[in-house]
């Protein structure tokens, strides 16, 4: 039962040898994450599938061992910049830590980005979940909570400097040789707790106004920053009946925020495995887990879960493990799930190696967008952040044989409305609060 | 008299409404630096006149009355990004503070950067000076001498960080599902007095092995700092023998670092204003310094100072002023042509406004030309830092008439002979310092 005009959100989550740990060794994939040319290839599929934006999560620490495309990457702020050259609409979405960085400088970047995408920025505010990022910053990792209070005023601040111009206070008049209308600029002065800031940026009113707030987080201070601050939300689930409780938790912490819950878009990350046939969907998967190096999917497990599970013999059940304070939304998700379905550690690193803790689906085109529709149309979700197991390949399988039928069933665009993010999210362009009065 | 083979090496100093305080005011001149379009012109420019590089300079504070493209601008390394994927051989660099940023995302930007553009980033490496820039970050400015003892380490931190992976460490063994060989990479486990910084960064050994390290400070341990790690160094110059006097003092003090004088190019800035006839240039120079606005060009001038100089009657001539610790090379050039000159203030701030303290230099492309070729074979310089006074057209003048000239005389290059900055630079790909035993 679709409700008229309600419409599903995409995005895609972008990693340069696939979601799936060893997506880089199926054959045809692209088998990097520092090609330029790989990624400008998934925005290119992305935009023939009208996707909202595209996404790339981040980490501050790396090791040979981890996912291929987390162990070498590019930096994302320079990537979606260099994409924002060569794409014309869809959203381009990056993380960026409030652990390790300033607000000044992130709010800055993400401002550019917007003014350089005309409109097509969103920053994933999270918070650094893995101590060894410490080391790299030659800091002591705070603790979980702690991250969340400097994360609740790092956003406010970045907020508050995208702010801090107002609309037309750029006036290039010619005649008198004025450039910026000195009213329409302020400072923030910002005193507070973890930050002093004054202000301005050194750039105007973005195209957006203010560019898209992204979040994933999943504890109870998690959801809090969400609900206050987010328009959009990844979510980690394995379940219909999780997702939906989830989904009414977020939107539900709402209005205690004077927000209504259309404003957050709710995407569950989840990996289709699409072929025209139930078997060769499977035979997809198989091949895919076929190429998992036990090494690589143990570390990322225990990577995950915050402690090593190379002590457990693989073919037992998983039991209930204590998790740490730095474990986030994929260690509870995926501890939940290998308990209920009574997984062995085995089963737990395949699926983690398979799409590192998110849910995956595989089957026909139909069923697939039956799954979908069905999450979609029971409030489970607002949309999905997709995640392909290998690009371009397995991108393309669920932009040319998934979206068509989700735009056949009144589901999903044809084409894009607007040319921001915020158009594609259905959401207004606001006002500068410093101005507004 | 050419040393057979001596190239001369050209930039270009990007800023969208032109270098000219007032050039957004002349007729067909781009009017913004939050344009992309504005600066891909500038770099197509910069690849027709075969540039070594093109490069943004940087400030972490702003205030309306600044030079427009001060005030409201795009931030650096997003831009040059965007830039890296329109464009195929133009060096690419920014400036990056040392005093208000983490060694780790410094060194990761510009890595990322080097990758996203085959071979083309170069970091400004710049202590802040203007103390402002504290109030953006919650601090207290540090003093002249003491930011440059944290950028010594600041810069031996990224060019270690750009050291921890080997060439040939990405294997991507499809067989074995081997993608990274643990032994080509490295932590860098950097405990200093300024930073503690484990490493590795995310990023695979670059193109450059080492991005281009540009350098623009001319006090004592600015030109340390420099003659130790600069690749290029930026000189502010008025005058041939100061420049010649400059180069020599750079390049003699190169040796005790185990270098040798070519390893760094000096390139002063110049703004040249061109014209078919030197009446025809006189006009042009003429027109751009009549669309000066006083408070601007006297705010840029109390910015280069330190001190509120509207205090002093404009038509006085200018005295020998104390210069703040937070001063730098404008400042003593500025004030040592106004004294050599005998200049008014309010021709000292016109001379600010039309270049912010860097050399101007208008004739016929045939007279310029000379200037240009005699300054190189004097050794004053190793080539120039362009600064055209408006984008497009004084850009395409230098570009169009000038550059044909040298090119005739067998001083700069008719084509690109690699495409790496390093290529153009006629400097040698370095191996990792940490692997190179």
């Amino acid at each position: 039962m679709t409700t008229p005009g309600r419409q599903m959100h995409l995005g895609v989550f972008v990693l340069g040898t696939g979601n799936h740990i060893a997506g880089w060794r199926y054959p045809g994939a692209a088998q990097s994450f520092e090609d330029l040319s790989v990624v400008q290839e998934i925005a290119r599929i992305a935009e023939r599938g009208k996707f909202d934006l595209i996404f790339l999560g981040d980490n501050l620490a790396t090791e040979p061992g981890m996912h291929p495309s987390f162990a070498a990457r590019f930096e994302p702020l320079t990537m979606l910049a260099a994409l924002a050259a060569t794409t014309t609409h869809v959203g381009l979405g990056a993380t960026s830590s409030t652990t390790y960085n300033e607000p000044y400088n992130v709010a800055r970047a993400f401002a550019s980005l917007d003014h350089l995408s005309h409109g097509r920025a969103a920053w994933n505010a999270v918070t650094s979940s893995g101590g060894k990022a410490a080391e790299n910053f030659g800091r002591i990792h705070p603790e979980h909570d702690a991250r969340y209070e400097v994360a609740e005023e790092f956003v406010d601040v970045v907020r508050g400097l995208w702010d801090c111009w107002d609309d037309g206070a750029v006036v290039r008049n010619l005649e008198t040789g004025q450039y910026i209308d000195p009213a329409k600029v302020r400072t923030l002065d910002h005193k507070g707790r973890f930050f002093q800031v004054k202000g301005p940026l050194p750039t105007s009113r973005t195209p957006q106004g203010q560019p898209i707030i992204l979040q994933a987080g999943s504890s109870g201070p998690g959801l809090a920053l969400a609900a206050r601050t987010a328009d959009v939300v990844f979510a980690v689930v394995q379940d219909l009946e999780e997702a939906k409780a989830g989904y009414v938790a977020l939107k539900s912490r709402m209005p205690a925020f004077g927000r209504h819950g259309d404003e957050i878009a709710v995407l569950p990350g989840v990996m289709p495995v699409v072929g025209r046939t139930e078997a060769e969907a499977r035979e997809k998967l198989n091949t895919l887990q076929g190429f998992v190096n036990t090494t690589n999917a143990l570390s990322m497990l225990s990577s995950r879960l915050g402690q090593d599970v190379s002590r457990f013999p693989p073919d037992d059940l998983v039991t209930e493990l204590p998790l740490p304070d730095s474990s986030h939304g994929f260690a509870r998700a995926m501890l939940a799930k290998a308990l209920r379905d009574r997984m062995t550690w085995r089963d737990l690193f395949n699926l983690t190696g398979a799409a590192r803790g998110h849910w995956v689906i595989c089957g026909t085109p139909e069923t697939i967008a039956d799954t979908l529709q069905q999450w979609f149309e029971e409030r489970a979700c607002d949309g999905f952040n997709i995640l392909p197991a290998y690009f371009p390949g397995a991108f393309d399988d669920f932009v040319d044989m998934v979206v068509p039928i989700l735009q056949e069933r009144g589901l999903y665009r044809r084409e894009y409305a607007g040319t921001t993010l915020r158009d594609h999210l259905g959401l207004a362009r606001p006002r500068s609060r410093l101005f507004a009065s």
